[in-house]
């Protein structure tokens, strides 16, 4: 049970986290900021929290929880905004979906306050953002990876424990890995996979048949391209912070669609089998949490 | 009212075509043929079809309706086959994502009766095959593209006029156009990303640490990938029959992906964010069988 929830950002991840937080009885009592006296107006009358904070530090002033549930490219000023005022019993967590650029700006803002901090990825979202959006069960049954400053105080790690507990309190299955391993993973099945559904969006929109084209598409369209519809600033922070990683994903996906292109192109009905069956059968045999396969 | 339909192909989208008719009262028998006795014994039981043809010519004598519904590689032989026994009275359709090649095979195959045939592309599907999956709302409010052999004679074919009654009174929104306008949309919007869903499955599983990638995979993942579990032997042939609108659309997409490509390598976050904007913008607005934007 913890005394009090600093919230720094109130959007859609931040304000869900609360919500389920309170359910679950976790915690007693939530103090807010965002830079938008809107947002916290909203997230009060939402019962989202319970105090409005005038500013990221004021939120952490008597918290021994604080998340950090801004956009990348505010991670920084937050841990340097709370840096002074983190007591030396408070858990710090962020929500974002890359993990070293994370790590990195808290280390420069946290000095040897770094080891309160674990770093968190809930594997969850929405295409809509704003607390308007915050669901007490956005969180529920999804994997959150936890990405803590060192692996091997992993067993001595209290904070780390902490962090895993919250998150299995609210119905999330929790893995451990470093923020490295993260990064490398999820340019490979999120990130890519929205680089190239914006791409492909925007490829139809630059046809002068855009809109009979659009008029035309079907379910497989819809499913396909319903990550496009991502948030911009959310999304640019993303491919930024972890452009290495992304853009040695989306080569490899190259040689994978060469591979297919030079089968048609050839009109070779085996290689094309081949190539599909390879696709089809590795999808078929997976499912959101459920065991991979080799 | 039909006297009899000959359904020649028994699989999901014959048999699910079966059952709709059925239910809205529209057809009095259905003799179905497929090479796999297997299959047509299956729809027997199921009530899909009242009698088993032993061959695509026999599902054809005696129907005022023939639905030719099998892999497209086999529909120019399916054709031949029924062309000697069709009765003047009979409309032929089929239900294939492809259009060009099914008119070239039916103007191959059926001679003087081709004014009898109107191609059909109902926007449905499944990512599963066969018998066991017909469904009697398969294609309860979905697209259907009619491709009549002659636009020019629109007006006056009555072909053309029972077969848009026919899947209206499934419940479907009828369009007319040509097979190629027909075929350069639908590599845009439903082979093109087939291609890239392939592709992107045989990126991650040529990469080492595919089973944990795959672990971590969330519904952004599930949702972008669920068409890369489609048939192998289906769409390779979709591929083959419309390969130069495929590799086409292949190439523009390429485009699109290198400008985000060079925006992240470059670390331009407005050129980034413009480009998922325009992306995300589109994708916000579009909603399946809603009004396209322009």
């Amino acid at each position: 049970m913890f005394e009090q929830l600093g919230l720094v950002g109130c959007g859609l991840m931040g304000g869900s986290f609360a919500l389920a937080l309170k359910r679950a009885g976790l915690v007693k009592r939530v103090v807010g900021f965002s830079p938008s006296e809107t947002t916290t107006a909203r997230a009060l009358q939402m019962g989202v929290i319970d105090h409005i904070a005038t500013s990221a530090s004021n939120a952490a002033i008597g918290s021994d929880l604080v998340l950090i549930a801004v956009p990348v490219s505010a991670t920084q000023a937050s841990f340097q905004a709370i840096a002074q005022e983190l007591s030396s019993n408070c858990l710090v967590m962020d929500v974002g979906s890359t993990k070293s650029d994370v790590l990195a700006a808290a280390k420069a803002a946290l000095g040897k306050k770094l080891v309160q901090f674990v770093p968190a990825h809930p594997i969850a979202g929405k295409e809509v953002a704003g607390v308007e959006h915050a669901d007490v069960d956005l969180y529920t049954g999804c994997q959150v990876i936890l990405t803590p400053t060192d692996l091997a105080d992993l067993i001595d790690n209290s904070q780390l424990q902490q962090a895993t507990s919250v998150w299995q309190a609210l119905g999330c299955k929790v893995r451990h890995m470093s923020a490295t391993d993260h990064d490398a993973a999820f340019a490979a099945v999120s990130h890519l996979p929205h680089l190239l559904a914006f791409a492909f969006m925007n490829g139809i929109s630059s046809q002068k048949q855009r809109s009979e084209f659009l008029d035309l598409a079907g379910p497989g369209f819809r499913d396909f391209t319903r990550i496009a519809a991502g948030d911009p600033k959310v999304w640019r922070d993303i491919f930024l912070a972890n452009s290495a990683e992304v853009l040695a994903q989306s080569q490899n996906f190259r040689f994978s669609l060469e591979a297919l292109e030079r089968a048609v192109l050839a009109g070779d009905a085996a290689a094309i089998e081949a190539l599909i069956s390879q696709a089809s059968h590795i999808r078929a045999h997976w499912s959101l949490n459920g065991p991979s396969i080799q």
